[in-house]
């Protein structure tokens, strides 16, 4: 399987770095925004995540001795390979903290490196963090419904191949409690969960029997799946019967897993013929093709699951797939830089910047992130313009927390690797920050983003610079 | 990045395998069958890819030192890590040929190996077969659209992760022509392409320059993005400038690059553009957020774009994001198996099989598959059965092939390693023999999978078997 290394790109980045190095631009300062214009799911916000698992790849990033081999083969001339061997990311990295509430327009991410290494690792910062950033919003989502129950991620087997591993921690940084994923378990400390499956239950001649062995077995963690053949005529009187078993040998049955048919009626059946049978205490755990929507429709109508297994809707981020999260040029050749587009807000913005998210009262937050340029003093920042309409917001009277603070300096990281439980944390903590209304998924309320006077007025200048040197009748496509 | 040890599975695997261990099951046979009941996209068919990979992973699979000490700090019995320290992969698999085209209910891969064995690789299996299949079938949309067309795959950006990297390998199986991404084309020797991104243009101080820089670099290879500031007022004109120069110095401009606004209305002014500059040669590619359905309409609009550079879609299997494979027991403890369902389509079909195509003539598809038992004489499978209607097809009369043969045989492969080309070229001869009503979007024409007598004959009796084991009233949803 692959490595991280820095042939982890696409081929254009390569192109542009030939360039760049052979027209002697290679070490020129560049400024790079990671950002997204659209939130997923149709929400109100989104869900940073993937920041360290970068931070770790950048801190390592090299070409390797096959990269090396293969790119010669593809014909590029020697001088270049020569510092294609020797390349390092030697730059520096701003970003929101792991974990944070994010929203449209808003730099995440902010990367200042010499342009060669800059471009070079394009591809691999949106292909962590758009991935990463997509799942943790879609497990936020499924956590702002269940409450306190448990939340299990069932997904690798349809995850996107190795995307799965990078989906299972994204998952745990939105509010799941655990994972079946082993190798994710293993890698970033996420508590592993898991059963049985159907083929368990299978491979023996009675169900009753397979049961019995599983609780003697792991009797300390004992969840049956009782959907095979029946689940109200064999599944759960069976468990039943291995619960009594294990009351007398002083154990206890954690509890039963529906995975078919109709969980809310199936649950209700089960609850109350363990509770009959004097099992109170066991749990109930519901699966299949589960997602925020199906889990509401569950908790309205009073389902008795106390945990839901989670899997292919999770971790692919369904049914956006992708979050389009973008990374552009801000900053070159000693100017702030843009690209035009029919759409202004398509256009990015220019120059190194900062974003404050304005606070109600310290407590939560405004509904509204204003970007000004990186060395305006905040306190000065009193007034936010629309990013397209000819609208603004005094925001003088509001304390502003600025979101973007440097990770990596000098291609080192800063701070030491948080554990993936910190960023959960923190997720959770800046989410209740969050009013409810940005939450709810039936039209969530807009939360803004507005830029200061004075980075406004720099966007416009350059536009109007870059259409003064068009010269003649415009065409359609140059429509404002 | 990780590395596919076999810690990369469900930790219920782990579970089960630890029951199958200490209960003195681990090495009875068991039997899983590969296979999916829904075709992706509403399509007519499925193009299988993944197989090479798992085939490699499984001849390596092991417990690592790092999953054995995570494994021993869960809590794991000594003895039972002792049995994962020495695992290895030691059973069969049957497969399809990986490029061929599938349909639902026929198995793809069939596992027989000590049920320890192909309980613990479950996971990794379908991890691996899902997206690559996905992928595979959606890259062939795109093909089936796109004529001779170039189809680029530029989706790593977009992609889940890492995953990205086996959707690469899928898409080329499935018909694209290269790809952007690096490490793909360094480890499946897939053709790279890559141009400039809009970065490049904006670090110059005007697009002209940055183009005639790029032309100078690139002289062999140069298409060059027009869209950065106005595409038909100042990329196409600069870029024609650009092409002349290039003439004058003996050299070609290869092509050029539309990446927003309206795709068809600006390749035909475009192509205006060059041709009347006498550039008739220049190829014009086109991206932005293309799918099957944008290329076809693009095509109906007789746009003149002679590649298209496809990204989010193809790679994240969009809109469906996952192929719904499953794996499941057929065949354990000595006796085949069977998993019940309230849905008749559910219920897996028991014991060792083999999967027959219907041949018209030898040169195309009849548009049926038949699976019968393993030890079935194909001469004599005479009739089909419908999997759940009281419906049945006679084949007497058309050759029938084989499509499942082994792969592994104790754990070794059986052949050489397929180079990816061949495993495209295979692809594309056998989607020649599908008839094109199984082709098209809209209601595609339903390929029929069927049963052979023995095998319906086998099914009915266990679920029978079952049926009668249950005592006593039937609940709601035991009734078939």
């Amino acid at each position: 399987m692959i490595q991280y290394t820095a042939s982890y790109t696409d081929q254009y980045e390569l192109t542009m770095a030939q360039a760049y190095f052979q027209k002697g631009k290679k070490d020129k300062t560049a400024i790079f925004d990671y950002f997204f214009r659209k939130l997923p799911f149709g929400g109100g916000y989104a869900l940073f995540a993937g920041l360290e698992d970068l931070i770790d790849v950048l801190e390592h990033l090299r070409f390797d001795e096959r990269d090396l081999i293969y790119l010669q083969n593809q014909g590029l001339n020697s001088d270049f390979i020569g510092y294609l061997e020797n390349f390092r990311f030697s730059g520096n990295v701003y970003s929101c903290r792991e974990g944070e509430v994010v929203f449209p327009i808003c730099p995440i991410v902010v990367v200042e490196a010499p342009i060669i290494e800059a471009q070079i690792i394009e591809t691999l910062l949106l292909n962590i963090l758009n991935i990463q950033t997509l799942v943790a919003t879609k497990a936020s989502r499924m956590r702002h419904v269940a409450g306190d129950r448990a939340l299990i991620d069932f997904g690798l087997r349809r995850a996107q191949g190795a995307g799965g591993y990078s989906a299972s921690r994204a998952a745990f940084i939105g509010g799941f409690n655990s994972t079946s994923n082993v190798r994710a378990g293993r890698d970033y400390h996420i508590p592993v969960a898991g059963t049985m499956a159907h083929s368990f239950v299978q491979s023996y001649d009675n169900e009753l029997d397979s049961f019995r062995d599983f609780a003697e077995v792991r009797s300390d963690d004992c969840v049956l799946l009782v959907d095979t053949y029946d689940t109200l005529k064999s599944g759960v009187p069976n468990a039943i019967i291995t619960g009594k078993e294990m009351e007398a040998r002083g154990q206890r049955l954690k509890g039963i897993r529906l995975d078919s048919g109709d969980l809310a009626w199936l649950s209700k059946k089960s609850r109350q013929m363990l509770d009959n049978a004097g099992l109170h205490y066991v749990k109930i755990t519901a699966s299949n093709k589960l997602d925020e929507i199906v889990i509401q429709s569950l908790i309205d109508q009073e389902a008795p699951i106390d945990a839901f297994g989670v899997g292919t809707r999770l971790v692919t981020g369904h049914p956006d797939a992708a979050l389009d999260g973008v990374y552009k040029l801000a900053f070159a050749n000693d100017r702030p830089r843009i690209k035009l587009s029919e759409n202004i807000l398509k256009i990015n913005l220019p120059d190194k910047k900062q974003v404050y998210r304005i606070l109600n009262n310290g407590l939560t937050f405004y509904g509204a992130d204003v970007i000004a340029l990186a060395d305006e003093d905040a306190e000065k920042v009193g007034i936010m313009h629309h990013p397209s309409e000819a609208k603004s917001l005094h925001i003088e009277s509001y304390d502003k927390e600025p979101l973007l603070q440097k990770v990596i300096e000098n291609g080192k990281r800063l701070q030491k690797p948080l554990a993936l439980k910190e960023i959960a944390d923190f997720s959770k903590y800046r989410l209740n920050k969050l009013p409810p209304e940005f939450k709810r998924f039936v039209n969530p309320h807009k939360y803004k983003a507005g830029l200061s006077d004075k980075l406004n007025h720099e966007r416009d200048e350059l536009i109007e610079k870059i259409k003064k040197n068009k010269s003649g009748a415009h065409s359609p496509d140059s429509f404002f």
